[in-house]
């Protein structure tokens, strides 16, 4: 996953996935302007291997965490990311599992898709567990994430997940301790706030149960 | 707060705040772009004034939740958004006191700085206990976000907060029982995860103190 090279970044061109704008509005009779994104709205799932108590995550190389690595004045557009300052792996994140609302299909069955196909495991639409929706984002892009929670067990594992087509996941498995050791790490921890949110609420709601 | 008029999209100009790339790589010898944007690191502060036993939150508009609420059909560029049928109060979000790093500070000072702009409290930053710091987002733009937490009293207030120059910024209160019901809510919790995250984390960690 992690075999990183020839980085280099260029202006924007005409994207299907990220649709830049200025909205410009009127506040209290003044006029101002914000700069923003349109994004997909999206899934994420807390999954939980019950019998050999493990939280089921994953891992990926993310180019928009690697570039928040790289001074900005190396990072010039055209000119190569020296991946030798800069070594790739440190854009490689966990996450919970997740996937873009990009199907005609409920949220759940998203949901479950997206298990199935990041990380094998082959679970009823009825066993996920709705834990509500919010904003991915407010300051420039904002569109819904809905979160769920999911236990599995080892009978469900079906695939060896990793995602479609030419998505690289890694499957990674931690344990509460693990995973308490790493959102409470001194240094950056190299994920979302989504993830400490489902990290914090499986703590807070689920974890003592087991 | 609320009077919001004459909303038009537009296509992103050169921004200050927002710069959309795409990264062009090799990943295990395949070819790959994305697109993303670089965007400032920030800090969040979750606000407890232990005397009254409230957390002390902002409310604002926020361009671009009021932007996700709209149906891609009625949000096409140069036509006026229909105020009428997307109120523009959906746009406006509770978060945590937070700021872009854009000052030759301390992030703790910067923090400092914040709580006192937004929320009115002057603090001493030695009072800024590090909760730690994580990706701001990992999809299309990823920065590095720093969370506080701070205790406060009523004697540390000194003006009514609401932010500088043109920001406008409601300070709002919340019990914990309130600020549980808010989080819990089957509607959309029109918060981002990383308010989500700070709540979960003070009721794992700090509200059984009190």
């Amino acid at each position: 996953m992690n075999k990183i090279t020839d980085v280099v970044m260029k202006p924007l061109e005409k994207s299907i996935y990220l649709k830049p704008y200025t909205m410009h509005f009127t506040q209290n009779g003044q006029k101002k302007t914000w700069d923003l994104l349109g994004i997909h709205d999206s899934v994420a799932i807390i999954i939980y291997n019950k019998l050999r108590k493990v939280l089921i995550l994953v891992k990926q190389f993310r180019p928009a965490v690697y570039l928040g690595t790289i001074d900005p004045q190396d990072r010039q557009i055209d000119h190569p990311i020296d991946t030798a300052k800069y070594p790739p792996e440190n854009g490689i994140t966990i996450e919970l599992c997740a996937g873009i609302v990009d199907k005609q299909l409920s949220l759940a069955e998203i949901a479950r898709e997206e298990i199935l196909e990041e990380c094998g495991y082959d679970v009823p639409v009825g066993s996920l567990e709705l834990i509500g929706s919010y904003r991915s984002g407010v300051g420039t892009s904002a569109s819904v994430q809905t979160a769920y929670y999911c236990e599995v067990t080892d009978a469900m594992k079906v695939t060896q997940g990793g995602g479609t087509d030419d998505e690289l996941i890694d499957v990674v498995e931690m344990t509460v301790a693990e995973v308490k050791d790493y959102v409470t790490q001194r240094d950056v921890v190299n994920s979302p706030p989504s993830f400490l949110f489902g990290i914090y609420w499986f703590l807070l709601n689920k974890s003592s149960k087991y």
